[in-house]
């Protein structure tokens, strides 16, 4: 039996078909964060207030990321998003940035790839601006937190929330 | 003082300028993991042998990943690279599939954001191929190993190895 | 208050929200221009009739390029155009060449990017065709001319009019 | 008399306006095949079945060329795919690979464009994957095999069927 | 005669063939701006403050651009840019916001079309930001100041400087 | 043993390592038709002389399309292209276009794939431009005809010429 849906009886990769499913409302929200040194830390979040604004670039790239997805995963499906979102919140004790994406569309199919990208681009940013002085940030927890909208239903990782809702 | 080397003087962002520095070898090595449920990792194991390779479509996703880096990272030169390889190892006792990219290049500048995006890449590929089953997967340890080459000299992760060398 | 809608509340960029907006047909008409040197219009006619048709490129490079509208702007949603096209004017007197792109689509937001984007990369193109012979050359009065569809209404620039309608 | 339909009355390309067609599902099947060497051909029926998978390579590039071709193809309409697929066949008796494409959509606009992209783009990953070997073989019979949807109707090439029906 | 070198002596388009070229650093400076109404520039002018940062949307995807630019211009060669920034200037008398781009390659062709095309990018952002509250914006005087390296020797236009140097 | 060089001993696919590869001169001549009706044919040289060009959108497309082949092939490498020409010839007697491109580089690896993807891409556009009023067209014959420098040496196939030269 086939429960990998991308991959068809043979077991060839395939763009799944979704010409039958119904076009609704869906959103789905992803989380992550890197670690980084206390250092970079209080440099990211001078730059909120003042010169150099790593996380005003992430902000973007994430968003052009989601944009991305179809031409970077093999088999998702190009998708007119209706919404998207990447916010930050500076995790001081831990030394974490934490990243949430939002996205949205009318349409056929989720969009939880294109919030986990979203997420994964934006943290990869986040590593670029501030290599120069820190090689040992760590990308991680990147994670579905809820999906909205489409036959397979509602979904909701337990014991996790948005930050924004 | 501007330690963050893609921002200027004045705190704007900037691609560095790298004209004045030299083209030399330059290779390095990112490692990060996807944890999947035990049905999943099962799923995965018999793909590789058998029909629905989910590794071999995510290690295609993650050599081209690495070659859309610049198109990603807003401040990431261009680059053309000379070489690059992504492979996975199984972590059947903690449920994780293993992810390593080395990627290489005869330039003036390195290639870690290639090798760290051609991971992630990767990861979120083995996401979209799973999800129908699983969508609890976490994507995490997105990390440097290994740097080599370049007027910054060499840098290796304390205590880990790429498993290839 | 927050009029400048691509920010949310915090001041942070977003791709606005237009999932409850409705598709309806709308369109989109911008004009520019790129003043030439008497040399470079006499070579651009020339190219009209016979050998060296620059404004066939520019042609096609406009129309291309408000296919890449949502890949360039950031905040731009990605969009299914239904119809695009580029012409020029000659203008003698002036020693300019006049640029206008008319864009369709049915959807739940506006396509005036997608023409200036339209006209700004035909323009481009036109300077690379003739920058061999001419750097003087300028680019200039790229505006929107109308948008017509959508909840805002029907916007036309005063006093100026498509040359085809 | 205007007949080739991207082009104005004046004779000057355009993105044909689609505007006031229907949604209807659409689907079309081409086909096409990459001539090779006896040795060639047994080394790609070895990787199927063990090592060095030349045709799964393929077959997840050709299906990335289905999205890709609003790109690559100056007056095709962007369109959100609904489904693709891209299959192979060995020839033996006439050391021939065979592929088949099948894209899916619910659109404005017919998708025959894209599945001749993932024919053609699948037959030149053949040859990159196989030239060290084998610079001699030939790419040919790309063709439409059938049309389903839309106001022009039904088109099937006569005698030729999809493999897969 | 054939002085459009991106025309062959049969008036056909090409990527000129630069395989002869040496090699030499090369830079290029370009200006433009975009008219906009009073209360546009000061919704512009608040954000570099405080909420809503217009122009370092715009920062961001003039660079990007620039990036894009072999992708953009058909016959524009792929470069890889060793350097390149995007700024603004507040013109507030004339109620414009000034943008300026430099570019910079080791190469064997210039990046004039390269640093032309991030400020078209970045005007066409503060557009796209700014649109839901003055659509009569016009982008304009776009041109290459200053022109170093490369066989064609320096290029200056006659009374402007970049305001960086 | 492992002749197909983009799969390592595991048989894996990878990007070729090149780095050790001299960079030298290196140039692709690839050659391919489509077959038409022959109104298809005598609406495509129409277009030549006068109004509807279909050659100058193909050639532009195989342009572009060049420069887009380390995006859709999966192992090819990013190359900074220095020349490309695409060109046609009627053939009257046979109802078909010839196509031919020509790809240069100073480089450490070859441009087969580059020349054999701007015929493609180039055939693919004319079949677009035509498709209106002939769906039986066969895009075929695509090969490469020769390929000079790198350490592979010269190839040329037997008893075909590149018709430029």
């Amino acid at each position: 039996m086939n429960e990998l849906t991308h991959f068809d009886d043979q077991g060839r990769a395939r763009m799944v078909d979704v010409s039958e499913k119904n076009e609704t409302g869906r959103e789905a929200i992803a989380q992550g964060e890197i670690k980084v040194s206390r250092k970079t830390l209080d440099l990211i979040q001078a730059g909120q207030m003042a010169k150099g604004d790593v996380l005003g670039v992430a902000q973007i790239a994430g968003i052009m990321g989601a944009k991305s997805t179809s031409n970077l995963i093999p088999m998702c499906h190009p998708l007119m998003l209706t919404g998207a979102k990447v916010n930050f919140k500076m995790d001081i004790e831990n030394n974490r940035v934490l990243i949430e994406a939002r996205v949205k569309i009318t349409g056929k199919t989720g969009v939880e790839m294109e919030a986990l990208s979203a997420v994964s681009i934006a943290a990869l940013t986040i590593y670029d601006m501030c290599k120069a002085i820190d090689k040992d940030m760590v990308i991680g927890n990147i994670r579905l937190v809820e999906k909205i909208g489409g036959k397979s239903g509602h979904y909701k990782r337990e014991g996790e929330d948005s930050w924004e809702s």
